[in-house]
């Protein structure tokens, strides 16, 4: 299950820049390098030493170099690795890896060094999506929540259950073993015991994948209200403060996806309504079915209403029509500048939030409600979240696959059907580690990793 | 002249990818990264170590990395220095950089680290400029001039000339030490000798600026010819081929300059004449002003000739209307599958190139004769050519100064007035290799780099 030949990749982002860091990994890797190096015998040098030289192609000098030595075991891949760090010039790049495919170096696939870490041993393959996860982490959060997935947090976990499920599978086989004999090693009560404590601990994860979810992919919400309420108004007020917050450090600067705000370490990914907010009155549109189902995809509302030209009967009844969608709202009182004070003081005990939007007035308040509305900054290093839809359908299958454990042991059917379920919930729970696996799986697995990764 | 203060930077492009490098100079740089790192005591390692980690801030983990440590005077800066390599994530790169400048770093201006090797006598000024000269570098002749530049060949050239230079300078200011005396310790012959011998030196140089620029910015090209005659054909045919050439290694590709076209090295960058090939006739346009000018600034004239719908009479009118620009041309015969085989054979005698630009046929020999027609790629690793305005512009007011010395000896001028000129001279070459230098003069190289260079 291990491959030998040296792979190699540009590991750092296309464009031209100061440096750039050309990766290689297999068991020729140093050597190979070395035949195109001008400096130290790279062969003799001690792991994790950085060694200053050429590149040559022939008689041709490509680039002043520093060379990286990983020796195995003690390199991300477990194998002989070298990262050649040389001038960030995309020329350069395509002459130096040029030479070294000369040199029998095959241009790795997208995820392969992390395939050949998890194929090696270095990590669980739970582990090993974690990588991408946090490359490509959006939020703080998000990246929180790969890193401690990718540190073992979650692999944790899935083992015990699993040691947890072998002892009580290892208790039924015994059984098997003696089975003319109607002897019965695992006394059922007992079985049924740890099943459940097994299931409540699955159930627990399995619901960690909703907040899970929604710190990698961000919290659907919906900006509501009737036309001239002022949503895009507020959404660009959302938007461009967190656009000049992003833009803060030089050199780091990214493309801003239209319509998602980062508050408080949370996505929040805005559901385009833009129909409704162009070109029908919210309250009528209600009744159109193509809305009503984009407002159910949200799992927020932020519903405003402009405060200068409304009365509470208008205002009670738009509400009634949101909140019988059962979606968590936040009540936004818009244009406060310009409200009824004694309607003011009424809503702001229903708990309203007033703000205007185009003055920029209490828009702080405002975010600091949406952010606590979920509570998903109460995640602290060290909780374990499911945030990977593969190992959420596994955790599934494996709760079902118990449960037809439990079915079992009502039922009083014998030991060898027990084992098939257990052995089958066995199975999803190993396919999540990389105790078990196939090669689609890790194909599927890695194709989706950068190249260089 | 040196900076102590620790500055840091993105120093590998933007963008998500396996890994990016985040890189600090200063004296503290060190002392720095492990006031945030989890792992060994970065301050008691060897330099050129590499040392897996963890950076933090307060009770967060931000990423799982590894730091590169270096130590003064051993590094590009020969300033105490570190590269972390982390996870390629906008965010996390922001991250680490935010909790640095926390700890007092500060945002490296572009080029800064390039400054402070210059600062720090690592290189001198022309091969500081060499440094973005290779990043930026398109072609593999610009890239091994900028490369040669860098490890000093060019500054060899001008150390040479200097010290001759203050040779010829000392022997005049002795005799204006002497000045009462009238004494002549220099001869009038020798010096004059001396200044003929440094000055056939520097033409030399200043010469081959233009070769210089040429392998730095492209040959302009245009294709001319009548309408019809093949022009954008073969434009497309030379710039497809490339393109798959370029796109032949997977994850180095990079947008391609539409009309420009590298061949044996060599940039050859296509002037627009789009208005000359879509509207006019070639011949009647060559008495149109603009299309004259675009013409003249041609370095390469690519004169295509369409075989089946001419005859000799017509095409001799023609080729001697671009023959009077007096510049290289090369004559090109299209659709030679249908030409008159007698007229063939007559202009093959003629050096005439013969295509067939829709069939593909024949392109490779058209390429190696334009490569060719230049001469470029006799290029050798080693040779001395000057690429950079400045440096030429600094050459050709040495030449100047030392022109006025030549002057001044003949018309028996006295020495002050020689040497005034001569410390002229002086002037000019040492602002090349900065032996010279102002802070306007280093702003201004050192902006046009890029950032964490």
């Amino acid at each position: 299950m291990t491959y030998h030949d040296t792979i190699v990749a540009l590991a750092t982002a296309q464009g031209i820049s100061a440096i750039a860091v050309i990766r290689l990994s297999g068991d020729d890797a140093i050597a190979m390098v070395q035949r195109v190096f001008h400096g130290k015998d790279l062969t003799v040098q001690p792991s994790h030493t950085v060694h200053l030289g050429t590149i040559y192609d022939q008689d041709k000098t490509i680039d002043e170099v520093l060379v990286t030595i990983f020796k195995e075991p003690n390199s991300f891949t477990k194998q002989n690795a070298v990262e050649i760090s040389c001038h960030g010039s995309p020329l350069i790049v395509k002459e130096i890896i040029k030479v070294l495919l000369k040199q029998g170096a095959r241009l790795a696939e997208p995820g392969e060094f992390t395939k050949r870490a998890f194929l090696n041993g270095r990590f669980d393959l739970a582990q090993a999506e974690a990588v991408a996860d946090l490359i490509n982490s959006e939020t703080d959060n998000a990246r929180q929540a790969a890193l401690n997935q990718m540190r073992g947090g979650f692999s944790k976990e899935i083992n015990h259950l699993r040691e947890e499920l072998i002892h009580f599978a290892s208790l039924i086989e015994l059984e098997l073993d003696f089975g003319e004999e109607d002897v019965e090693f695992a006394k059922r009560d007992d079985l049924k015991k740890l099943i459940l404590e097994i299931q409540g601990y699955l159930r627990s994860l399995i619901d960690s994948f909703d907040a899970g979810n929604i710190i990698k992919n961000g919290v659907p919400t919906v900006i509501a209200g009737k036309p001239n309420a002022g949503k895009s108004t507020l959404l660009n007020v959302l938007l461009n403060e967190e656009k000049a917050i992003v833009s803060d450090i030089a050199g780091t600067t990214r493309d801003v996806i239209e319509d998602e705000v980062t508050m408080g370490g949370i996505n929040f990914r805005f559901i385009d309504t833009a129909g409704l907010r162009e070109t029908h009155d919210v309250v009528e549109a209600m009744g159109v079915e193509r809305t009503r189902d984009r407002m159910k995809k949200a799992s927020l509302i932020i519903y405003l209403v402009d405060l200068s030209n409304t009365t509470e009967e208008t205002l009670r009844k738009e509400l009634a029509d949101v909140e019988v969608l059962n979606i968590p709202i936040i009540k936004v009182g818009n244009k406060m500048d310009r409200a009824d004070k004694a309607l003011m003081e009424k809503l702001a005990q229903e708990g309203f939030v007033f703000i205007a939007a185009s003055e920029k007035q209490n828009i702080q308040h405002l975010k600091d409600t949406i952010v606590s509305t979920f509570h998903i900054n109460t995640v602290k290093q060290g909780d374990v979240l499911v945030t990977n839809l593969r190992h959420f359908q596994n955790l599934t299958q494996t709760y079902d696959a118990l449960q037809r454990v439990l079915e079992g042991l009502a039922s009083h059917i014998t030991g060898d059907f027990l084992a098939m379920d257990i052995r089958q919930a066995l199975h999803y729970l190993g396919e999540i580690t990389g105790t078990i696996t196939t090669d689609d799986l890790l194909e599927n697995i890695f194709s989706k990793f950068c190249i260089g990764k």
